[in-house]
């Protein structure tokens, strides 16, 4: 029988109406004919609060217990989810990380999938199961140690087992019923797209999509999984992520993605001299500051200016990771301007590849609003800018309406 | 270095201030020279939480589903231990029932403990981890689905543990200070027992003290481990469970129980014929009620009255499986009459065995006080008596009194 992954998240199996009303979904995919691999999150909430007794027993704890504690909130879901099934009919068990067994290398708190042998589940398969409900986000180590994937890590599992069970589709149920061209928050001209490629998608998980979580698509896009993003509560059809041969209406631009709580720092006067960039920015990863953008100015007197992005919760960090290198004359620099009042707007498109003129009619459409750029980064199919957090929503409506990403009549 | 066994119950772990508590407990053992086996219970009320929601999911419920999903509480706890340990620079890391590991039988809910092999762990003592926190409660089958031991489970997890690792005592701290003549709450007058027999426990288990679970001291009955009762949230020495041998002070009796909420059920006018004491009993066995005392009256006329006890919340149905029966013509009787306000009132003591005239005593004292005995029954080291509820207070005392336990001065 053809094989489908579906994989609920934490606020689809949030309570027991919400893991009953999934299984119904389960149930359908399996009166068409599949065999099922489900794979849960913990319920919402339940991650969090599990962290935060970690962090209470100890500031610095050992990753493996983490592990080993965080791991339990999707064994009680699998559990739940298999009753569920079960209660209505259908033959359902459920599967914890090291009974499949995943097998992960040792880094603990964001392990990596190492393999995921079929043997096990396909017996059960060949004894008439039809479903099997995969804890997410946990694997163990061949040290017979549990370890966890990370956050949003069920995606990565979902399209691992998609992947290694050859699986027609890996659907994604969330709270959400699909990718959008923009935030339908800050314009109600947003549209649900029906398709978009790996490539796209993978940039707009990384410019902050909450949708899906980086490693999953990247995964994806390697394996050729077919990924279906839908909403656990509604029946509406969502955004498949594919091939983007597959693609017709091929738009120049697919997206308009933003990050509200940027911090643009400017180091001033620094000496221009090979090697700085790598000082400068090895200090800030080592005291683990999440640089995002860099700009260097053009330098006339052997010295230049040099700009980078970071989270807004990580200026105080940067400021006295950089203060302290100064003082250490690891280097030097006159001064150091922090603006924390910016954000982050990028356009996505495949199309980008092949059109010229994209980046010229994305600075024509800020420039007629009088919207000033503060930093421009550019990639194969994406462009991002800084600008001033105040003209956020005017600048995204702008690029919604200029690449005429509105809903089609 | 000697293996000592501790097992922290669902209060001493209900929040991360009892487990550190108890983490500086497992400390001061470590720094005695002792290899530590630490036995976690859930967090009070978090097994309670997940049962109600396995319930929730479906009432008719698969039991490996139910094990998978209740056996989380205990694998938070013991990855919490593990972290509040190394906290206070104790060498230690949890192990989940598969991981060392605990083979059970496949009665999934009540599993038995089938065998503990103990390679894994001495490997890691052998390396210089001090202490092994065990999540309580649990096990696995040889197909690797998950079991548990039912209620109280964690008890005998200790002890089983102890009896492997040939461990010089097993402590199971809880939120009483140890064992004591009767119910502190009834009289002032009850004392802390020293020692105790593990017959006299036994018997104390199963006429309803809830310091331990029942299995778990035929468990260490039958592999002589010395248990210690002791509370957690003192540094008082607890009563110590172990050899009728090694026991000095041996009173004729030890203590008085009780069991408040019990029934009378008399069968009146039964067909008094080969068989139908096992065709009455069997019914109710079938149909799930506890039957506890079982007493015959003597028959002149071809027919007898037939008494038993049972739990007050039984008695609807003993009631409908027994009407139901009456119609099926399964047996006869002319009426059933229900005294649901008794109790039961039992001294327990190995000095009976050589001690005659326990029984005497006992009737006297009651008698003494007008108290009407209505059923009694008799074991070896035990004598139980239902009377009415309104003087069990007055019954405990006076058999406190009668048989010199207070505490001596």
């Amino acid at each position: 029988m053809p094989k489908l992954v579906m994989k609920f998240g934490g606020t689809s199996v949030a309570d027991i109406e919400c893991i009953k009303n999934a299984a119904i979904k389960v149930q359908e995919e399996v009166s068409k004919g599949f065999e099922v691999i489900v794979i849960v999150s913990a319920m919402s909430g339940e991650t969090n609060r599990l962290v935060s007794l970690v962090n209470e027993a100890s500031k610095m704890h050992d990753a493996r217990e983490y592990d080993a504690v965080v791991s339990s909130g999707e064994n009680i879901t699998a559990g739940l989810m298999a009753v569920a099934l079960q209660n209505v009919g259908v033959s359902a068990r459920s599967w914890q990380g090291w009974q499949v067994p995943l097998m992960t290398n040792s880094t603990h708190g964001s392990a990596r999938i190492l393999e995921i042998p079929i043997e096990n589940l396909e017996e059960k398969f060949s004894q008439g199961m039809r479903v099997a409900v995969i804890a997410g986000f946990q694997g163990v180590t061949d040290e017979k140690r549990l370890s966890t994937l990370g956050r949003g890590g069920s995606d990565t599992t979902a399209v691992a087992f998609a992947a290694a069970f050859n699986a027609v589709r890996c659907d994604i149920y969330t709270d959400v019923d699909g990718i959008y061209t923009t935030d339908p928050r800050i314009t109600d001209k947003a549209r649900k797209l029906s398709k978009i490629s790996y490539e796209e998608m993978l940039e707009l998980a990384s410019l902050g999509a909450k949708v899906l979580q980086t490693r999953s698509v990247e995964l994806a896009m390697r394996y050729k999984v077919r990924l279906q993003v839908l909403s656990s509560f509604s029946d509406n059809p969502g955004t498949v992520v594919c091939d983007e041969e597959e693609i017709m209406e091929n738009n120049i631009v697919s997206g308009v993605a933003y990050s509200r709580d940027e911090a643009k720092m400017t180091l001033v006067s620094v000496a221009d001299r090979p090697g700085i960039a790598a000082s400068i920015f090895g200090t800030l990863a080592e005291k683990g500051v999440n640089v995002d953008m860099i700009v260097q100015n053009i330098s006339d007197d052997g010295r230049t200016d040099m700009t980078f992005s970071c989270p807004v919760g990580q200026v105080a960090l940067a400021e006295k990771s950089l203060n302290d290198a100064k003082n250490m004359k690891t280097f030097n620099y006159h001064d150091l301007i922090a603006d924390t009042e910016v954000c982050k707007i990028s356009v996505v498109g495949i199309g980008m590849r092949s059109h010229a003129g994209v980046a010229a009619k994305m600075f024509n459409a800020l420039s007629s609003e009088n919207i000033n750029i503060k930093v421009i980064t550019t990639s194969e199919i994406k462009i991002s800018v800084l600008v001033d957090r105040k003209y956020m929503e005017l600048a995204i409506q702008s690029l919604h309406d200029v690449f005429e990403l509105e809903a089609k009549t």
